[in-house]
């Protein structure tokens, strides 16, 4: 981790905190850390900054913080993303929080199997966990929105063109369609389908609520490359 | 998989290929081929068209198979790479195939763990099926060449050179660098370093030997999302 994430409750006095757990054996195994070791650290959804180790034992370090510094900016993109196969999920929240995605929304698609809906890894903590491994990787604080929505039909049609608002809304679709785009200067909405890809009907449907197909060439990515390789282009 | 890769010794005539083990499995479970199915296939390092299904069983399938169209092309990209953990290794040679890398150069880093060399998935035959992989995947039959490069300082002063050639030469890095180019139009040869990043006499041989520090902005990805998204930025 490149960046120590403080939890509010870490917090025993307004700029002093207590860690155990992941946090200390990561300190001592990989920073080394020592009395006097000084770490970047930031607050979760707060400022970003300097902490000095006082005190240090096998089960618990104290540390002097001071937290002056803005998180970097996120980018102006909302994901919305079929719900992946769970074991490449955990990934691409870990991708898509170090990369500055600020809001994903889990969409359900006919190619979307049932029982990936039923993964322990969609459970609000291990959301969490693995949203904050990606921010201590990048040296962000601000955790990206994660909301769920199971039925395809009445998101995109009764929620999905508010959400889209003045953002360019693309849907990444192979076919005859335009390019990406590059390095767009407004939010956008970028919705990517399950493997398989959307079916004609959900790609109709994400049209009619105002999002453009645009493919990334002939070659077929897997979804977590295909996430990571779209926001590169797009920001 | 998207393409269903040939290799020589599964033509048993010159239109005729017999397949048994993981692509048979694939084909059964994935697929759920039966007599008379069509499937994408491709030989490897060779041209794609059309298999048909014309005998099938528990233990071996026989195809018809038809070839005639080119693979997509190679990105002019040579990736210089730290090696890279190896859990993460097999992901990045899948990636690197599927977004068509030509050439891959597996660099030793100061940083850069001893362990990471003894990996199996260093073994030749390991590589070449986490290539295929990501050629499967992509619908490509071309293999990257990866070429294995122990000693940093050897390399750099006395290959790196020609192997540039009239490529633009980059070097991935944090720091106050201009920011990568986006869709660069000429062969580009790429240096990414490993978790933690070169070290500054690194980045110095790296620049001696004709490469250009670039940035990525002030997120610290690690080395599997950079990967991809420094390619998609460039190509």
């Amino acid at each position: 981790m490149n960046l120590l994430l403080l939890e509010e409750q870490d917090f025993i006095a307004p700029e002093r905190v207590r860690l155990s757990g992941r946090r200390l054996q990561h300190m001592l195994q990989v920073h080394q850390v020592q009395l006097g070791t000084s770490l970047r650290v930031g607050q979760v959804d707060g400022l970003m900054g300097e902490g000095r180790v006082l005190e240090l034992s096998d089960t618990k370090a104290e540390l002097e913080v001071c937290l002056s510094e803005p998180p970097p900016s996120k980018l102006p993109l909302t994901l919305l993303l079929a719900m992946p196969r769970p074991k490449m999920f955990r990934r691409i929240l870990q991708h898509c929080a170090s990369l500055g995605v600020a809001d994903i929304v889990l969409l359900n698609s006919y190619r979307v199997e049932k029982s990936f809906w039923q993964t322990p890894f969609l459970q609000p903590e291990v959301i969490r966990e693995n949203l904050l491994l990606g921010l201590e990787q990048a040296r962000d604080t601000v955790l990206p929105q994660v909301r769920i929505e199971k039925r395809f039909k009445p998101f995109v049609e009764d929620r999905l063109p508010a959400l889209l608002g003045d953002s360019l809304g693309l849907v990444a679709h192979p076919g005859n369609y335009p390019a990406c785009p590059r390095a767009v200067e407004r939010p956008v909405t970028l919705a990517i389908g399950p493997e398989g890809g959307w079916i004609p009907y959900e790609v109709d449907k994400l049209k009619d609520a105002g999002l453009q197909p645009v493919q990334l060439g002939e070659r077929i990515l897997r979804v977590e490359t295909a996430v990571t390789a779209l926001i590169a282009r797009l920001s």
